[in-house]
């Protein structure tokens, strides 16, 4: 399972100088076949007499997988291998972005415009009237996607450095999917002080702030302080992202069962940065009552000893029926799962003691916190964070039309109830006459999605007060 | 003069509702003309019946002259002037550069690739090795342009906010003449802890910072605490850049009129951020003697009272015959004029004299330290920081190279002698027999200038012991 949803980002392109005589190629398809590779795109390189060079390439499960077929290949006679590169590997080589001139430099006469003497008459009308900087610079536009590497998607705290290339990745994603121009800020310090204080500093060129892949709990206070120190748009994507798709689907899906949102009560599993934004957002959005369990158990404000300062605050506002106990005794008649913990917690036997029609977003990564096939046999609605499942709830399907939004109307912050439009924009996306157990939730290259969002987020904007001027879109 | 040197920054295209009649367009021009305004590009916008429309360009002196012309014409009988753009705004507006992707993002298996799952396995590369930083990401060509607004061109002290035209500018220039991906960071505070801290903590994504239009004397500071901290190239260009360029031109002049730098006094004039760093330039290049002089007089270090911490530094390592005076003293008998400071100081007289073939670079901006044609008649070499006489210095003629170079060999620093090969590789691009009194300095479009420049600068740093690697070129 996890080779199939994983492989396209374990894809090895082996070049081989084969001896040129016939079922020379039949041999080595065969030796993959047998040691479990999949074979994709053969091209060839050249051909002399003697040889023929080929690149075949070949999805494999993982490093050492793909290791042991290489060596096989080696290994047969008539076949050497010259080459090995890795898909990956080869897309990052220089980075995943670049700088781009949108003014043409050919001539003296470029020059004086864009630079000496001509700049200086800029750089006077933003001094005389800041707010000039939005249209004369590219802050309108601009985005700091910025980290510490403290939380590096899955894989903990891997520093500054190690989280260049998911930066740019995001980078990748708001330039395409929304025409926002992100540049990755990756930083030494993983001081909470020492981060506000540098995103503040370098804050005047940018119109607006991702923070991303910032360790809980610190991460709830680093975007308060900025977002309250800042005058432009401020979110830390691995909370609200997640959580604006989540009440996306769970609109959708209690639409598709025929419950209303305030009547249901909603599991929310696993209490961390996404865990608590998901909570924040369903309490917001008017869902009847929300029960958080997270590894000690349902949070219960009567037994607060073991709490964090975060999770008390969700304590006092979930579990109004104080229940006590574990996962099992809180899914007991309950209309939804969420789950952002680890893999592999729910049993059928849970999902059956839930109330009818359940919803179960189960969306661990890579494993989700049930087997999908157990979960499609027992629930109504299964979501995962998959994309070999349907319903793949991803946070791409959200930020980057609520920066867009935001952007778009010059916003000076993004509010809770922006948010929550960003949800409803995104779940309108889905008709419902489209809407099925298998749809309750875009692709991720559905054009509509960006403007749907941004538009929705750009309407909450203008009727919080937050928006400052219409740049248009 | 001053309107021919920036006419080209004032250019207004004047949109005009004319009456659809024969000799409309005769008295516009005529109109233009008698008001001093000099006309360019006359387009047809649309036609009918009753009227034409056309953008007429127009270059004039100043906004107070644009004003002046835009009213004349709206005052001639049949013509309505709709619209009028300003060349140099237009040109600024949502910014000069943009972030391109330089990866697909078109399907699923893209985002599998660029983002997660693949980009982990970038990440945990880069983690443990943080050298595969240079290979696997952005950071092998990329540069942060830096300011604090504290000395913006030359208008002074006007903030972050309206320094960014100026660092987008150089941002442009860094992509357009030396294929280096730079970002521009303005920076809200202008204490020199501040920056330091923050452009440390910002650095890990960059390959080499430039420091820019930040204020003397706490530049000198500010430069030399980051090379320290820093493994990475930096460069403050308002002082070293200029001072590349005036080496090279000085070589060059030298050559010409056949002296030898160990046997030649040059004064130089202003002992600011580009006069301290031209004093050290010419000092480490093995000048014969540097004269000083600032607002106060020539530097003497027997009268070192007035001195700043860097004029006593440069007083103690110069004018070992230890004059006294002005201007005018220090001038008797000199070799070379070089002027960092304010225009019109130099009478024909004091260049008269300097001694046999005078070599006299008048560098303030935007008017020189004498009449270019002055100087021109009693010097026999000139150079000016303008682009309507010959010669012009300009620091566009070194960053770009001396940038590339170091970003080559991914240098852990830029050294004296980096900043010295940078000199001759640039006054290396015109040779001997090209040589002349009007041609001691490249032209800032001349293509042989960064591959130069940079291959200098990298060779010195193979030599110093401070390149790491060889990224090619």
């Amino acid at each position: 399972m996890t080779g199939t949803n994983q492989g396209i980002a374990y894809t090895l392109t082996i070049r081989c100088q084969i001896d040129n005589r016939p079922g020379m190629l039949g041999t080595i398809a065969t030796a993959i076949g047998e040691n479990g590779g999949n074979i994709g795109a053969i091209d060839i390189v050249r051909v002399d007499r003697k040889h023929i060079v080929r690149d075949i390439t070949v999805r494999v499960q993982d490093e050492l997988h793909g290791d042991r077929i290489v060596r096989r290949i080696n290994a047969l006679p008539g076949v050497v291998v010259t080459n090995v590169s890795d898909r990956v590997f080869s897309l990052h080589q220089g980075g995943k972005i670049s700088i781009q001139s949108r003014t043409p430099l050919k001539s003296r006469d470029d020059l004086s415009l864009i630079y000496t003497p001509g700049v200086a008459r800029v750089c006077r009308a933003i001094s005389r009237d800041e707010e000039n900087a939005f249209s004369l610079t590219i802050k309108k536009n601009s985005l700091a996607v910025v980290s510490d590497g403290s939380a590096v998607l899955g894989l903990g705290n891997l520093g500054a450095a190690a989280a260049i290339p998911v930066m740019e990745g995001k980078a990748v994603l708001f330039k395409e999917l929304a025409d926002i121009d992100a540049f990755p800020i990756c930083l030494k310090s993983q001081d909470p002080d020492v981060i506000v204080a540098t995103v503040e500093q370098i804050s005047p060129v940018f119109g607006a702030i991702n923070l991303e892949d910032i360790a809980a709990p610190k991460c709830f206070d680093i975007e308060e302080r900025l977002a309250e120190r800042l005058d432009i748009p401020v979110m830390h994507d691995d909370q609200h992202g997640t959580a604006v798709v989540v009440l996306a689907g769970l609109r959708n899906a209690a639409t598709l069962v025929g419950k209303r949102l305030d009547q249901m009560r909603v599991v929310v599993n696993g209490v961390g940065a996404a865990g608590t934004a998901i909570i924040h957002n369903l309490l917001i959005a008017g869902v009847g009552e929300v029960t958080a369990v997270d590894r000690t158990g349902i949070l219960n404000i009567d037994e607060d000893q073991h709490l964090t300062p975060m999770q008390r605050q969700i304590a006092a506002r979930t579990n109004r029926e104080r229940r006590r106990g574990g996962l099992a005794e809180a899914l007991v008649g309950a209309d939804a799962f969420i789950g952002v913990s680890t893999g592999n917690l729910l049993t059928a036997g849970m999902v059956q003691s839930m109330g009818s029609d359940p919803i179960v977003f189960a969306l661990a990564n890579p494993i989700p916190e049930g087997d999908p096939e157990m979960l499609q046999h027992y629930a109504r609605v299964v979501a995962t964070g998959r994309s070999d499942f349907p319903n793949q709830i991803n946070n791409v399907l959200s930020f980057p039309g609520i920066f867009r939004g935001a952007l778009n109307v010059r916003a000076a912050k993004i509010t809770p109830r922006m948010r929550l439009a960003a949800a409803e924009g995104l779940a309108s996306v889905i008709s419902h006459e489209e809407l099925s157990e298998e749809y309750i939730i875009p692709s991720v290259f559905n054009r509509d999605i960006v403007p749907a969002v941004a538009a929705a987020v750009a309407r909450a904007a203008r009727e919080e007060g937050v928006a400052r001027a219409d740049n248009g879109a």
